[in-house]
């Protein structure tokens, strides 16, 4: 009823909502942000099927979004994210990427094969 | 490189993991059960592509959580939960659930038509 | 070591942590936004000495905001938060509130007596 | 209206409120707690008076729990966590943990001096 492939894609799927919803909201500055990196891709490593996960955090785009108020530390949301993950599925690889597009974090499947 | 059935498949993965990782962890009750309920499936819903979101707390288990222990609420989780996810892509529609399996909480894609 | 009104003090922050990064990054729009906010109230209520809360959505500012994208959609954040919660700890009533300044979201103890 | 004790107090609470729901629901084993401890603390203390964090995941118990199932990863809840917070506040200083009682985790003020 599903092929292989569906089901690779709903995996990736699956870390993608899942790595968003958990991190967004937490507080990150310029000095945190490596090891915010490494716990995101560690943890959402540990779920099935998953094989690399690759977080980067716009530390450029949050210094500076930080020049223009007061505080030294920001929510954590997309346009701070570059992730890339991929999953394994039986022979199946599936590859996607959150990236920017028009101004606005845009999920995205890059790869099913 | 990506068929719409995954794209569809790739899209409901997407809601599931962020239904849940947004909402695990929520203090929940069975008297504010229900309000929470329409809050997650109504949240979800605002997603592109979602058509039908469906969440039920299944107040049975979590009435017998609680009796075990000295609080009246618990932390949302999987073994509480019974999610139905509708997305539709393009002229697709893929339909995936949240059940118990021995026990653990299973994200599952049902349907790519 | 500690007194009732420090006390009290501690509960109120951990309730206004609890609901601002629990609740931060729910997918919201103005037709969700009434049982979004019925939901974080009752799920923070059933917090231990947790009397009162109440959570509005500020749908003027949640529009305006969508006015300037393409999404129909917002990320829940301070921005569009009015919240106010109040807790009893023995004789002691403790009262906080979230409310914009200077463009920032901030938790402020208004009152424990 | 409230002493600074007080705003130590609930500035404390806060801390704990946030760490805990910002970071309750993910996924880790004992290979990922070394990453993940890290990113909680640095996160939190990025927040405003929040001197120290310390983070300590219970290996141990989340061993065990692991042994008990089919996963080799937990979603992170207070059973396995054991967590201080100090915040400076003017001249007062509070300090509060989060630990085990009776099964359940407790977040509890230690002192505001």
């Amino acid at each position: 009823m599903t092929s292989e492939g569906e089901e690779a894609a709903f995996e990736t799927g699956i870390k993608f909502g899942s790595l968003y919803h958990q991190f967004a909201g937490t507080p990150v500055s310029p000095a945190s942000a490596g090891s915010l990196e490494t716990a995101m891709a560690e943890a959402i490593e540990n779920q099935p099927h998953c094989v690399d996960v690759t977080v980067e955090i716009l530390r450029e785009d949050l210094s500076a979004a930080l020049a223009d108020g007061p505080a030294d530390y920001a929510e954590l949301t997309g346009r701070f994210l570059d992730v890339e993950i991929v999953i394994e599925y039986g022979e199946t690889e599936a590859v996607a990427r959150m990236e920017m597009e028009d101004g606005y974090p845009l999920m995205r499947l890059v790869s099913v094969e």
